[in-house]
């Protein structure tokens, strides 16, 4: 077994595309380039650019989707990512698997034989507008007329101002389906758990769903000097006493990675000598189970049933619990993972298997495709952040792993 | 023993003040006349007018504190309350006590025999520029330069684009020393208890200590996604443990009329799917007893040490616990509470000791003099809103008891 990184580590393109593309929107050590914005366009016509000068048929669709297609053949495996960012976001985030994915085009599209190799850099993933707006448009998957009108005149306006006309491709829904064979992603991890492990390479095994809930109890705002504690209906506790009740609920029933959060907890009135008449909650978890997903809502769901009418002190208080996002879980496709596998102990590189905590494009194209993707560590696990970061031996690992993957996807036929 | 209440309820000028007094300032059912506003100088120079047309010495001072003396007497009661309101108030507040106090002077001064009784208003009591500032600058107790500028700027604005000048009293520290035996104040109770045990009238035995604090905890925000849950440095949900421990360890400590708040609770963030980085708690209580405010204090710094100290997955956190609030309790004159039992059994009207959780002028005026106060029902317990009401009856029944105290401390001499 060669020591594939070794070798790679003498080859600088990858780094120097990152830096080129992080001079569009920098700020500092970070990087604002939002969806639609100049700095975002920017970058598109500069990846259009680097993909025409390749040989490869590139084109910007009605969203800003960017791809580049492999001129010889009818059939392709796609790679890539997003470049657009959160504001004031880091350098890394999607440019990773975008950069991953133009570079590993334009090296290997000439050389593959039958299948070959496409490039693309999906619209608005962080959802400026809509989120992965791009990939669901690319995909024909579910979108509003209003969130593509929204992104496309975006779109229209930053060429405009730039000056650039170009004819922008219209998508045909599922058009797809004929050319592609497999997706593949490379993204930072945005977490800390290979730093702390101390291994370069993820393999993703499933995208975790969410669920988020707006948890509202309310009381009656009363002088907090003047008002017996018995006489009073006090969101406020009522609500401490209930998140802490759900959280030891949460701990007994979790599953080994589920997370949860209690993001945002907010009193109104909020004055020190006001009872609070209205608090509110919003707790999200997370995990790839359904069960475990279900069981997480039931409990809670319970929790708040049992607190509104079993506990006689706090009878007079009303909840409530919305739903506000519902997210299902989705699997890698077990070939690209086992591909991913092979091609980590080919270029004797260790892994590990996990899951995503967060959404990415290849969420929405899982739904249509094999997909599979892969993670280097985040220093710190930071990310959305200009501090976001990554070990540039850790970034030229990956690139070699996603190199190695591509190709083996390439010679696999599954229809 | 005579139906006194029964008598009172034909004469209808204590009603007829307060109707007028609400004028001033009137918003719907409410009041906004908020301390130096040309409304709340408005009400103060009609107060002059009703006091110099019942024949007493009616001054305004430096920070408006409106005040009438009895013309013939060396010595006198002082009765009265505050004429300002928080904004969009209610109409009552500390209006009633000043209406009871300027209707007790102008009947009765002349009657006595040895003692007069003077009528006052004091300025800002609700802290529009400084809690009490007007009390504090009558008794001649501690207050800024900034506080007494301030508020002496502002009263001398409204006066100027009324096209008022008047010398404004510069007072003497201590003057009143010679002159005051006692201060009687009456205040809607601004609380559920009297309305809830049908009482017209509650003797105030005390009013209770307040002692603030906010709690802070820092932790570090990361994606709620990808940080797996033993990784995390959750400030909120180490801020809603420490809640829940010190909810339960105040139930275990109490005292019978003791009162806590968690008026205040924010996260930061504050994003669903971000960590808490950081999550504060404002923490109040009061209580008549320096014992039990120590107490909790005490409590309450053991817990946040307990929490800090032995609780391992939340070690990584830190704490901070600020006083940013610190009123002592201070009890009412012994004399002046028989005074009024005496005087609710000669009207026949029922009546309860209690606690005042509020803060009121009386507290200041009880560091320099014997003080007392009387309460009427709030209907709904509610005040500071335009809501804020009295039974008629009630206000009736008050004023009764209230002149009747008066007279009692007239005849009292204790030194």
């Amino acid at each position: 077994m060669t020591t594939f990184a070794a070798k790679e580590a003498s080859n600088p393109s990858v780094i120097n595309t990152l830096n080129r593309l992080r001079e569009f929107g920098q700020s500092g050590q970070g990087v604002n380039r939002v969806a639609g914005s100049i700095a975002d366009v920017e970058a598109r016509l500069w990846i259009l650019a680097q993909l025409e000068q390749g040989g490869m048929i590139a084109e910007i669709d009605e969203v800003g989707n960017t791809l580049g297609r492999s001129a010889h053949h009818e059939r392709a495996v796609l790679v890539g990512s997003h470049t657009d960012t959160v504001p004031t976001g880091g350098w890394l985030d999607g440019a990773l698997g975008a950069v991953y994915g133009l570079c590993t085009a334009l090296e290997l599209s000439q050389s593959t034989e039958h299948t070959g190799i496409d490039a693309v850099s999906f619209a608005d993933e962080e959802g400026s507008y809509a989120p992965c707006i791009g990939s669901r448009y690319f995909f024909g998957d579910e979108y509003s007329e209003q969130e593509f009108i929204g992104t496309a005149s975006r779109l229209q306006l930053s060429l405009a101002s730039l000056g650039a006309s170009r004819p922008l491709t219209k998508r045909l829904p599922r058009d797809w389906s004929k050319r592609y064979k497999f997706f593949l992603e490379a993204h930072i991890e945005q977490g800390p758990v290979l730093e702390a492990e101390d291994i370069p390479i993820g393999i993703v095994t499933g995208i975790v769903g969410i669920r988020r809930f707006e948890l509202t109890v309310l009381g009656r705002a009363d002088h907090a000097g003047t008002t017996p504690m018995t006489m009073r209906s006090d969101a406020g506790r009522a609500l401490i006493e209930l998140l802490n009740r759900i959280d030891i609920g949460f701990e007994q029933i979790k599953a080994s990675d589920t997370v949860w959060n209690f993001g945002v907890v907010a009193f109104s009135p909020g004055a020190p000598n006001v009872v609070p008449e209205r608090a509110t909650a919003v707790i999200e978890f997370r995990d790839r189970s359904l069960d475990v997903l279900a069981k997480f809502e039931a409990t809670m769901r319970d929790m708040v049933r049992a607190q509104a009418d079993q506990v006689p002190h706090l009878a007079s208080l009303r909840y409530s619990l919305q739903c506000t996002a519902q997210l299902e879980p989705i699997d890698m496709d077990v070939r690209v993972i086992e591909v991913l596998s092979r091609s980590c102990d080919a270029t004797g590189v260790a892994y590990r298997m996990m899951q995503s905590g967060a959404g990415h494009d290849a969420m929405i194209a899982a739904r249509h495709l094999p997909a599979g993707m892969l993670f280097i560590p985040s220093i710190g696990g930071r990310s959305h952040h200009p501090a976001e970061d990554s070990r540039k031996d850790h970034i030229q690992i990956g690139y070699a792993v996603f190199r190695e993957a591509t190709k083996y996807l390439c010679t696999l036929d599954y229809d």
